[in-house]
């Protein structure tokens, strides 16, 4: 039997962690042959352009360098299946390809979208009668898929935005006049991403002094009030604010792009801005605003240890439930305790994944919806622990080099 | 004898890393009883706020972990000491500071501003017959500083950026569609840092593609011509661009943000937006424009081991040449070889640095204007080699904690 995986959606420091576990389980399976990889998510199997892994991952150190190169060695898509009723033969080319293959386990590595899929995929297989089984792996530095305690990638993410903003924090200090900085960052409609920089407590810190969820209501009255508030006790305000925030009495187009992928997401960005143009116009002091970007998912050089070999983990996992003979489910992490952190690898259908969001918890915001309270402490900070020893040459991280057909 | 120091203009990973350099000479040094830190730069001296460093950093983890700490501990200015003749009175004060606390020698750590406080100060007291030194440290992350081979706090910056580019690189080449991404990199009016990230090249990387640098001459037209032609070889287009181009047929106005400090300088921002707009324009594909913003001064975590230690052996050197009875001098490096890398510590006339800027060479920079030469690479690659052991705690990097009254 060969087996194929695929990546799917937006970059994170996992999802070849993740690759790498699978592909780890599979060298120690008798009964699999080849594993192949599909380029480009879901598309590759639909039009049939998948890769032989072992041909390019060939040594202990290529899968080492693999865990430390972010993004998806294997690319990615944001491609929709569509419901079979209305393209039959998308799932006719799929079968076609899972055939000619031989390939008798798919594993998707993915968020949301990538579970609809999942759930798509198994369900048409199911009915054909076909044994083939479809499993997905969760990732996304969002954090926001439900069932999960957290999602692979996020680890990581949080550990960059958490060492970043407090680098910013030291920026921001230096000089004798008031200041407010203001650091936008990633999670569509969640705010674990930006409520996680709270951990900066952990070490002392007593910034972000606010901090900004599409939780919690916002009110630009309002923010402007806090914000006098923080300059009077702070001389360098530092305000943390989750790029999805929903502005009471304005249009999400005054500060968003407003582009819609094929999901229905807003490509968000540009809420950092309007707020510094906001304290500009009614405050008057000197103020910046820092966009975290694509850094946010791709810091590699700086990921969690926990976070990167969970990941592998988890894909290890979800080779062994296919195998097992499960189609249709979703592998996650339950958590048996914050201190000493455990996770457990548990599976659940991937329908009560599919398409729904987890939003971060009202009961770990503050009253004045300005802030994050310490209980969330406990609950991100096993999520940062340990280092990757990254490998370097002359100086720079290494990173595992895709073949040039792949480029 | 006392003596007193102070650190100035932007931030870098390495400007701690001085101050520790100087601190531990002091300590060796019999003769020397309190070391003063002046608040905000030459700030501190005029008002007469100074604190007594042997209190607040006691042991030597303190000062391992000062090393490690981005920004000024003591806090920075951009006041510009006025010409003697205008302001005597801002003179008299300062004098009167170094007497009160009986300080010997004062050692100001900057950029060419800085030096020119080194300049005016140096002569004034030698004008009054006061035996009392003033020595200049090199800083900043545009390695713009005229004589010096390289400055303390560029070799960390462009650690930061290399690697972020590359992980850039990962991220922007995911999906089957082609795209643009544009990362813009800081250096004022010099291109040192953004043509740094050629070093890329060393581990093997084809991007960035392009690199547009303040030196050679840029217009949107040939820009767009240059786009198109990599997309034509590349699916996902890196570009380079450094934040003070200047757009022929352009005014600055149109993407910078216009404000001027009080040294004249434009505080210069959005050149990657305005060429995202351009290509989204002119070629309708997908664009992204990603600014490193702060993060390429402050990124500790990151810092290259080779630029922290040359920064605090700059330091250790500036005093004892003030000791040895040097004044109005800037200390440099002398770059003896690449390979294997070896610098020698040097002075320097203050005046031969204050106010002027060194560019970034016209032979290393390829004649379509649009790339860096491979001849530069041998220059750059030694300041970004060693890794500092950063000390973490709960997941995330150490930094040193000032006192509260100087928060």
């Amino acid at each position: 039997m060969n087996i194929a995986i695929a990546q799917s959606g937006g970059p994170t420091c996992a999802i070849n962690a993740s690759l790498v576990g699978v592909f780890r389980q599979a060298l120690l399976t008798e009964e699999i042959d080849a594993v192949f990889g599909s380029i480009n998510g879901i598309e590759g199997m639909i039009s049939d352009e998948l890769i032989n892994l072992k041909s390019i991952i060939r040594t202990n150190e290529d899968m080492e360098l693999l865990r430390q190169t972010p993004s998806t060695m294997l690319g990615s898509c944001r491609y929709k299946l569509p419901a079979y009723d209305t393209e039959p033969e998308i799932y006719v080319r799929i079968l076609n390809t899972l055939t000619i293959h031989r390939i008798g386990v798919f594993l998707y590595i993915g968020g949301n979208d990538s579970m609809d899929t999942v759930v798509k995929l198994s369900k048409f297989l199911q009915d054909k009668g076909s044994d083939i089984r479809v499993i997905g792996v969760p990732k996304t530095i969002d954090n926001d898929l439900p069932i999960t305690d957290h999602t692979p990638g996020f680890g990581s993410a949080v550990k960059y935005v958490a060492a970043t903003v407090q680098e910013i924090i030291r920026d921001s200090s230096v000089y004798s006049i008031p200041s407010v900085t203001i650091v936008e960052i990633m999670g569509r409609h969640s705010g674990w991403l930006a409520a996680s920089s709270c951990i900066l407590r952990a070490n002392g810190e007593e910034a972000p002094h606010l901090i900004y969820l599409p939780e919690a209501s916002f009110s630009a009255d309002r923010f402007i009030e806090d914000v006098r508030r923080q300059m009077a006790k702070h001389k360098a305000v530092v305000v943390a604010v989750s790029e999805g925030i929903a502005v009471e009495g304005t249009e999400p187009e005054e500060f968003q792009s407003g582009a819609t992928d094929v999901f229905g997401h807003k490509y968000l960005s540009g809420v950092g801005k309007f707020l510094e143009r906001l304290v500009a116009e009614r405050i008057g002091c000197k103020v910046r605003s820092v966009e975290l970007n694509v850094m946010q998912r791709c810091s590699s050089h700086l990921c969690a240890g926990t976070d990167i070999d969970e990941a592998e983990r988890i894909g290890r996992h979800a080779l062994r439930a296919a195998l097992d003979g499960n189609s249709g489910k979703m592998m996650y992490f339950r958590r048996v305790s914050d201190m000493p952190y455990a996770v457990t690898i548990e599976m659940t259908d991937a329908a009560n994944v599919a398409n729904k969001e987890k939003k971060f918890p009202l009961k770990w915001i503050a009253p004045e919806q300005n802030q994050v309270t310490d209980a969330a402490i406990s609950y991100f900070l096993p999520l940062v622990q340990g280092e990757v020893d990254i490998r370097m040459k002359n100086g720079m991280p290494v990173h595992f080099q895709r073949p040039l057909q792949m480029r």
